[in-house]
């Protein structure tokens, strides 16, 4: 691309965002909605969906009155189930004028950023990160700053993140449970990470902001406890979406909520309704906001989720592969035979299985593995996973290419 | 809004949008949905919608695969049905691969503005224009030129908009059939408009694109053609909604299509899809994209709000009004008998008749009155737009106001 005809900032996304080549023209793309494969290779649906699903959208479609379908920004209905739902869930008063309604997590990541991010400003990002952080910071004008996970535990590494604060700071993404790692951060690190943040905002006079991307919020195994952060520092936006727990990516939904300890929050919502207005009037459809409630509701079975990893936790460290057990998220994270992780997907790719290389989480030598695979493709997958593990302990990837 | 708390973007576009508090604060904007008002504020529907899009959304709400509503970015069918439509209507060979999916125009025309525009590139638009072009622009980090349409014809100054243009220039915004106006810019215009923009180009050595907003081209009267801006200049991009025809504006779909003489496709159709994901995945639903094709063969009653127009500036001329005939789109702009046309649409309002004062589509002087009023309203608002105008001319707004 050249800035001659497209946008420079454009360009200069496409550069950056190598993963795009891969999630649309990769043999692994290129086959995912092929029948005959193993597909784990992103979060979208390998079974049917809800039938609640579809009865919400069929119910919600019959209009109640000449306003149904009319222009609508943040439908009250919907923002006051929101907050209802909240104050259930997180035992925190969320006031209904503090929600915006937005196409999914990635619509109302978008809308804040623009809402807080100006040309020049860092925005502190995680590694291993969601494919786009990046691209999205580089979009608000911002400037991508990396702060690692400790590799041991996958925990936040506050120091780093304290060291990647720097006087331009004006932002920093936190996504938990974390894909793909699976961690829940726990309170004693949220707390560190809230005073750490709070530091770095009084030492440069202006405050620095965190998006908590909580998607996967309601995706935790085992009973785990979910630990939002942004009960933990007060400029927090809580960025939902409801594609996790209906498994309907496609049908954008979420929203975007104040925690009511947000400072100067009617400002706040002021620039976060221009925001959604000037991406385009980037708000949840009128049939989507007038479902919410319902939709609210539904949720996947997350105790065959459950299963499936554990399932798939034991069998793939019975075959001789290094895997750890995610606390949430849809996600497993094998380690590579092979430290070239394309190369290893490549040979899954053989037995008909897709993942996703490592490399575009930022984590060589793994492989992303979504369980939202359905228990046909697990059956189906398990002999290719067990040869291609002999296969590559068996030789390098370099002696397997000749 | 203190840059401080929100971004410097979203501060300068709110203090450059004083309209958003028109729309979302004024005695009109607060009584629209309430019942026994003559509602002629905004394009949104006063009538129950079509019953075949309730039909639709309802039949393809209805799961015919595992991938019904996974991630989808533009669908190879919806926009298959996009360039059948448009080979059609236009007897312009659109190729599928050039459209791209939308919430609306409005998200078409932020994703575009997204893919060429770079922070300091100036970007002309007309005057009198859409309420929020100057702050789609600032989004993009554009420079907004205004350029006035001639007064007296309403057709474009060409020579304006060359005077407009210069070394900095990266794109224009043509709206056609114009909103308030109602013109349809004829293709003697758009051929001197494709002059100028070439010429421009030439002389920059880097190429103006021409954003073309055709929500309205489906509501044209007396059989008017339309004449399409992307048929004249070949760096076009054609933005579209089906918001109007199907008066459904909160039910986000629509798209932008690249013309077939467009230079550079491939490196514009990258930039498309990039400005897309990095908007938020601002791609039109799932459910939208599936019923496409059934919704694009729907309408409102176009020869209906023909009737209504007609009713409307023969019944205001009886009364004295200064109207003209539109051509197209919602709108009629007849003068306000008081320069100071925010004054005179509160008297209006005090007979409960919401109309939007001129002043906020820099027009002052006029009031615009949407059609999209049903005939209930029309009935009841026309003893008041008599009393009105009798008030009005019998003492000035200042006599009045005491």
């Amino acid at each position: 691309m050249t800035a001659l005809i497209v946008s420079r900032r454009i360009a200069a996304i496409h550069a950056a965002t190598p993963v795009l080549e891969f999630l649309t023209a990769s043999p692994q793309a290129l086959r995912q909605h092929k029948p005959g494969v193993a597909n784990f290779l992103l979060g979208n649906p390998q079974q049917m969906p809800l039938p609640a699903f579809v009865d919400a959208l069929q119910h919600w479609s019959v209009p109640q009155d000449k306003d149904w379908f009319a222009y609508q920004i943040n439908g009250l209905e919907a923002r006051a189930a929101v907050a209802t739902t909240l104050r259930k869930r997180r035992n925190v008063p969320f006031d209904p004028d503090d929600i915006f309604l937005t196409n999914g997590a990635t619509g109302g990541l978008a809308i804040t950023l623009g809402a807080v991010v100006d040309p020049g400003d860092e925005v502190v990002f995680i590694s291993p990160p969601w494919f786009f952080y990046e691209a999205f910071i580089l979009s608000s004008g911002g400037v991508p700053v990396r702060a690692k996970v400790d590799r041991t535990t996958f925990d936040l590494d506050v120091d780093a993140i304290a060291s990647a604060c720097s006087p331009r700071t004006r932002a920093i993404i936190i996504n938990s449970p974390h894909n793909p790692t699976g961690k829940i951060y726990p309170p004693r690190t949220l707390q560190q990470l809230s005073a750490a943040l709070t530091a770095a905002s009084e030492r440069n006079g202006r405050p620095i902001y965190l998006l908590s991307d909580e998607a996967y919020s309601r995706i935790v195994f085992d009973g785990c406890p979910y630990h939002s952060p942004t009960a933990f520092y007060p400029r927090s936006f809580l960025i939902y979406t409801y594609a996790k727990t209906l498994l309907t990516p496609g049908q954008r939904l979420g929203y975007v909520a104040l925690p009511p300890t947000m400072p100067d929050r009617e400002q706040m919502r002021g620039a976060l309704v221009l925001s959604q207005v000037v991406a385009g009037f980037a708000v949840a459809n009128a049939l989507l906001q007038h479902a919410l409630a319902d939709l609210e509701k539904l949720s996947i079975d997350i105790a065959h989720l459950q299963q499936k990893r554990d399932r798939m936790v034991g069998a793939l460290r019975g075959m001789g592969y290094e895997v750890h057990v995610p606390e949430g998220t849809f996600y497993l994270l094998p380690k590579s035979p092979w430290a070239d992780d394309r190369a290893f997907a490549d040979v899954l790719l053989a037995h008909d299985i897709l993942v996703l290389p490592g490399t575009w989480v930022e984590l060589p030598g793994y492989v992303r593995l979504s369980l939202t695979a359905n228990d046909e493709m697990i059956d189906r997958s398990l002999p290719g996973f067990a040869a291609a593990w002999q296969y590559a302990t068996a030789q390098t990837p370099d002696a397997a290419k000749k």
